[in-house]
């Protein structure tokens, strides 16, 4: 039995979305979800944060440091999905000029949109950072002074205010089965 | 069966040495080799020049860019290696500081010392680089004008001036073998 039986490619999904919309927490429930059903299958989070001391520390939030930004993240995670993995990426990518150059970085791409208003995540401000942005104290934040780009033919579109945690997992689990990665 | 019967772990490979010391000969050589051998083991080489290119151009030569620049390809190749790839990476990384740093980002990593003189490289001068570096048409070069640190206690030595490049490509293989990274 190969050791990864269930996952028939590789694949990068990128969660794109406002901050605080959602991409980090339905990205855990999912790798939880698919790791407790079939573990054998192999998942890599590139997280922001770890990518960022480990990768970027250099860059600014910029749109042309974000574009080199999303650029090596693309990088990294084609360099692991093209061997057999599932590479989840809960990284805002505001602009769509980045996210579709980051496709092009991997041989099996999904681009998952976390759909969620500014007023919604406003008001959520789960780390605090929203009140930061509007007073002026935080600047370049996506958003409030800094553009999100909507996407334009997303793979899928998860929506964080009208589905609950366990629906949005589903539909990214329901997406990867219909379009052949896994098998359910 | 598994699809990677024959590695029995992910490991990172890191070829330091000179600039023409035949590390990159070598890798890909011992990539052909296991390939031929093996196809289902998964290789991946991280090319000095695709990784400049993609994470590391805003980078120099100097030491502190050249520290980030391995630390940079250390923590790429971790993250793959992880996930049961042999990742080669044949970069020269000339600062044992560095390579130290490297191997504490992959679960397994062996450090193998390409050696040949500078006097040897410098004859070999494949790129015409020496010449350049010697005339002072290019600054920061390894073994010229920039240090080149010689693995204090390398896992491997293959000399690419005493052996054939057969010997040398065996050498590795033996040294995965006997440290059971393959089974052979």
């Amino acid at each position: 039995m190969q050791s990864n039986t269930k996952l028939k490619k590789g694949l990068t999904c990128w969660f794109t979305g406002l901050s605080g919309s959602g991409k980090t927490t339905v990205t855990f429930a999912l790798a939880k979800k698919i790791q407790e059903k079939y573990p054998n299958i192999k998942i890599e989070i590139l997280d922001g944060d770890e990518i960022r001391e480990n990768l970027c520390k250099d860059l600014s939030f910029s749109k042309e440091d974000r574009m080199i930004n999303i650029q090596r993240i693309a990088f990294l995670a084609g360099k692991i999905s093209k061997h057999g993995v599932l590479v989840l990426v809960p990284v805002i990518a505001p602009y769509q000029e980045a996210r579709d150059k980051a496709r092009a970085l991997s041989e099996n791409f999904c681009e998952i949109y976390v759909k969620a208003s500014i007023e919604e995540v406003t008001k959520r401000d789960v780390k605090g950072l929203y009140k930061k942005a509007l007073s002026g104290e935080i600047k370049n934040f996506t958003g409030i002074s800094d553009p999100y780009e909507e996407p334009k033919n997303p793979d899928l579109i998860i929506n964080t205010e009208k589905e609950t945690l366990d629906e949005s997992v589903e539909k990214v689990l329901n997406f990867l089965s219909t379009n052949s990665y896994l098998n359910l």
